[in-house]
């Protein structure tokens, strides 16, 4: 017996679901890493960059609530679990311990990067099955794409 | 060469290292299950345990914070990791997929009273060791024994 | 005399306007429903059911307004007139009279089923004729979706 | 069975229960034709009568609440179903369609006093029968009293 | 001598504070078994119930405040120390330790419809006496009477 | 030609007129007075006493923008001309210059009784002239009566 | 026995006494007529100038304030007494009555050019007498200066 | 069979469990005194305390509601039920009837130096029970020892 | 060498900063020419318009600010120096001096409708290129559509 | 004929008039090159930066709205249309593209210094032509000088 | 080398300086001899001064951060160290220990006084010098005036 | 004869009192030394680090307002007299005149760390003598190890 009854057909729904799950994924794994940075960066930019990963983190538990949000209301349960982020969470992260302001500037680049080209490709893929849902990837990917140009802005002279 | 300095001695440091790094990864755990709960839980009292659970999440998050702010404080570098969570959390949660509101509200029943337990024991530990650190924990005991009574009383009688 | 411009055109106009005028009423008669529900449930759930019907109250009167202002945008006066709605207005409503809680969470899940499956066929409609029309009702399905989930989720099990 | 019991003696509860019901339709009325005019008035006082619209259109949602709120606290479940509002309110109104902005002031007037004329009506009804419902309805009559005001003062010389 | 002077007669006097000071009492016992029930129910309504009672506590605690300083401003000393409120408060109110969720509901329905009664005498009491003190009892009747209502919508079906 | 219409027949216009602009004539009045006991106070009690009378004076200009609009909604237009106030206001006020503190608070306790005193004759004179303006004076005199009450508790013992 | 000591010498005193005190009656008489063409003002642009009125007022009295209290702080009790208003107020105001909306804007912009004119003797008179002084009446044209600038932009064609 | 579960050991609970009734007892007392004061003071400085008998009412309520709501949290419902206050409430308070403002002042003293005293015996004796607890009664005392002191201070030279 | 470096292909990023360009030098012109009006408008409608105007060059400069940091975003520095707007913004504006209100309104209908022509262009050129950018794009037209629908509204009748 | 009339005499109207549209031209100009600024900045003190730029563009487009309006008090129409500013702006400011972070504040030093000495010319200028103008350049000097010292703070050592 | 570059000669710079540290000294001195008062008052005043200390603490303290800024501003580095303020800070102060009421009021009315004596000079030494920082001193002596106004009518009668 | 009367025992108000006024000493020693850097900071970390230490002025502040008070409550007068802290303040702090902001920053971290050793020895030394003064002793020094931790992480590497 189904639970939460979808608005949309099961093809749509699977599509759709498997995009927000993964988008999920990616951005509460985004908000534990950028926090490990925000307690753990170290070097002469340490406030502003310390300040700055904290509106990352902040926008991405926001967006995580929504996509888990919008995979309920069409009837699939979101899995957000400790070991379901773990096993799945495929971004680059800090290593363990004390990092460097610089590298922490060029992590969250190349994190982002590799967050906004798999969102690309959900934009894509929920175009004809459910362009409720691919509204929402638009509006995450413009906010992360502002964000990653702005630690990119930070990352220059990139040999810095 | 150290990073950051610490302002207490070697050996409390230790203790005081194992009693925060441990309570992060318990309260990192509990504001990812908490959320898991708030979007899965299905039943009567859906809307009520939803918001509840929200309260939960965000005193989680924000006891995280200072716990880990505190960890680097006296030169620990904090570890909240997707993969240390994973490996280090030791609580009860929900499975993946949809929960009944009266099973959301034992689960969080039992998960709140381990982590309580943990917490008692780290009070004692770091009495001597550190009575700042000591300090916060007794704070974030009382606001989760809170929590724990809330649910319970909500929980009664049992066999609901 | 054109009393206000268009700026789409004519055959766009008439599409739109349709999917708007139609929304209208929609959105008016949601929020007359649930007030009427918000005033007259009695249970067990009376609290909780009674402040979420007030946040679809508020939710459909704001849409409303954005959807007739549209209207006016494109230069077609929108029809909101107490006879139109009574006329027009084909969703599921609550009898005259108390209501028990979970017959008003039965019907606002259908009520909510029914717009959201003509907001879909809007959406389909608008496409072509006007995008920023359309961007307008995919917002609003995604808001009336994300409330129909959270009114079924408290509808579990059903036969309760 | 009484659902929810009253808390005045029968023949007061008829009295009041018709006056308060018969405000309710008025209020409700006035604030959808309120919008109506906010949405489809023109002229060169467009901007100001749209925002004054707006406020009586807030003040006649409000006092509904209060209205219906104040029916169900009786033991009178309140009816503000589109169909009753279509079929009982006797005030008014705009054509559909745009209206020209000094139409709309003479017509805001003339609804205006209609609506005053029943509700002193009903003060006088109530004066008996429940001295807190009279409190109510003369508390309402001051603020549309005073709203009249304004749009009469607007309204000269008379044939602007 | 007298301390602060009346602004009515003697005999007005009289009976406008018997009215006052029996309505002090009423309101500062509902403010205590609001909150001995606030803290001590139990059962699946748990959350819903408890913040509808500080709801209650705190317009029975700003009553009180507005209606002592009423005495005072006639030249009545208000009189709300414990012993009085022990020896004079007759509502109903809960027994000592934890209070299972419907009984609450039942109980409040009860207290407050004493209350009201109560109030409902000496508004009839005050009406010669002094306008302005009846003035304020009418207005506490309204508020008492509308959480009433909400707590007895709540108590339906009463065998629940 | 009659430039705003009333809502109440001729006679009950006349005696709610005259109670309208003699109370605000009274409430300007007392604004000035208190603005002017603000300013030139001195002594001990200045802070205390120059806090309070801002409290009265703002009280006065709210009152008093109530009473001209009430007035201006039944079609008799206000007069609170600087001329008008001088020669029509009779309330006790301070003399040119200084003031000491045990004087102010002694003047405010008069000038707030003659006030009041006028105020009670005004809510017996338009009880059948027009409810909707009794409520009104009646909220004006609960509020006077208070601060009258503070500046006398202040006042004693008298020969202080 | 001086009561409250002056910071600066007898003659500057004086001088800036004066203008302080002109000031004041000047700011007053402008809040009282502001506030009665604010309640007896008709016409077609009621409700935009009714609203304009209101921030002239309230510049109008918060200026007066700020003034009266620099009088006191140099030693020179203010006086805003009812009567020397009536007797030292000389700037234009409405008569007794309804007036125009096209009367009242151009006696605004007299009154306010009446009210800048005497201010600008004051701040060449004060210049040497008492700097602080001086720039408080600048602070008061620039305010004034703007006000009548949106009066007159407002009168334009004048003979409108 | 136990309603909620204590996270404590038996002995532990029973010796906070005493420590916290007795607690919130003092709280709700001074409460209930304190505002009898704030009502029933005379003398020049009433208003001065007016305000200050506020703030140790809002402080007593608050903590008062805390303290509720730490025994709950330990399993043992708190009482503060009218007849309980009265019978168990030992602080010395106001009698019936206006009071003078000095007397004020130096009852609060009086009854704040006893809460004090034993709140110290209660931190001593939940030191090794539950540092929890101790540490809330820690902050309520230096709480109301801020608030002592401050009456103290005003209550100098004691024969005043 | 790339400074910030592009998450879209080399193509895409060509037709989107072109269209994000374009859309920049009107947004910041609207801006100037907005504020421009809004100081030197004259006539008997001056506030409402004068306000009116403030609104869209509120909603301008937001706007300009998200269209530049989303260039920014993609790789592309944006262009909002002086000399650009001069030389590429095309839309009409008021000549140097004072304007009447109604030919202000004219104006601005003008001027919104060549922005919007624009807009709607370029919203088709990006649906290929960037989704994301051309859902920006249909956020900026929406609201100018709604500000072009409330001038033109007041310009009725056209000759007035 | 004169369409806002002024209150100062016709010399002094010129001398103030030119000064107040030359700031108003700086301050505009000041807006424009921070903004571009703002969006094009590149290098490790990105953020920081980024922030304070925004600070300067907000006090510059503040005080350009009061120079405007302080223009047109004074029956001068200011001019700040995009042409203007192209040709009057003769500020320092950033080229096209990409701008290295210590290349902006250099700029900044730059542009603000130029900004200030006409600034401190026009305040000699209208010291005998209009006090009130002169009061106002004041003001914005003093901040414009505080935001050169930071930027000028932030450039040392200047060959960084 | 300079470090932050001054926008005025050399000897107006000198001046200035002299004026601003001075200034400097003057107000963290008060500001540190306010909060001495403000923990050490006592007698039956203690509440209504103790509180009118934090505000003169509050406002000498925002005064010293935008003076030492002026001087920053200027290219002066201001001095506020601790052993700078005590050698050259000569206003009166409280001795150690609890102070009288009364005491406390005659000595804040004398350090006020002797500031305010020095501020004068300073404003007639800056006038060529700097106009800006004239402006400045001219705003602190006003403020510092009117806190010495409401002190001295505190003080009165003298022998009190 | 004691002015204000102490709630703890002579010995432990002796521990206690010079716990107390060493710690007020250091903090207002900070708060001081703060401001110094916070306006004569220079260098391309400028912005940041004047930001942060505004952040430790106002906690220094705030802490030492809570500590006098808790002097005086407990019977102790505080001492924060110009010429106390300037012979009893030993930390370290800044020179006259300009500070490169990397010794700004090594400065900040050795006053901060001097200021902790010593918190931490009156932490022991007031366990016994006062737990309520221990409790805030730990208070500040958690706060100031944060900000430690936040300056000595901007310190690294310690060579740059």
């Amino acid at each position: 017996m189904t639970v939460v009854k979808s608005t949309i057909p099961e093809s749509a729904r699977q599509v759709t679901g498997d995009a927000l799950q993964g988008t999920l994924v990616d951005l509460l794994g985004l908000s534990l890493i950028g926090k490990q940075a925000h307690w753990n960066i170290v070097g002469p930019r340490f406030r502003s960059i310390h300040l700055q990963l904290d509106e990352l983190v902040s926008a991405a538990r926001s967006f995580a609530d929504t996509v888990a949000e919008r995979s309920a209301a069409l009837g699939i349960p979101a899995d957000g679990r400790p070991e379901t982020i773990a096993s799945a969470f495929t971004l680059p992260g800090p290593k363990d311990g004390w990092v460097r302001d610089s590298d922490v500037v060029g992590l969250m680049v190349e994190a982002l990067e590799a967050a906004i080209a798999k969102l690309r490709e959900r934009i894509a893929a929920t175009e004809e099955a459910d362009p409720v849902t691919q509204d929402l990837l638009i509006s995450i990917t413009a906010d992360l794409e502002k964000q990653r140009w702005m630690f990119d802005a930070e990352n220059w002279p990139r040999d810095n």
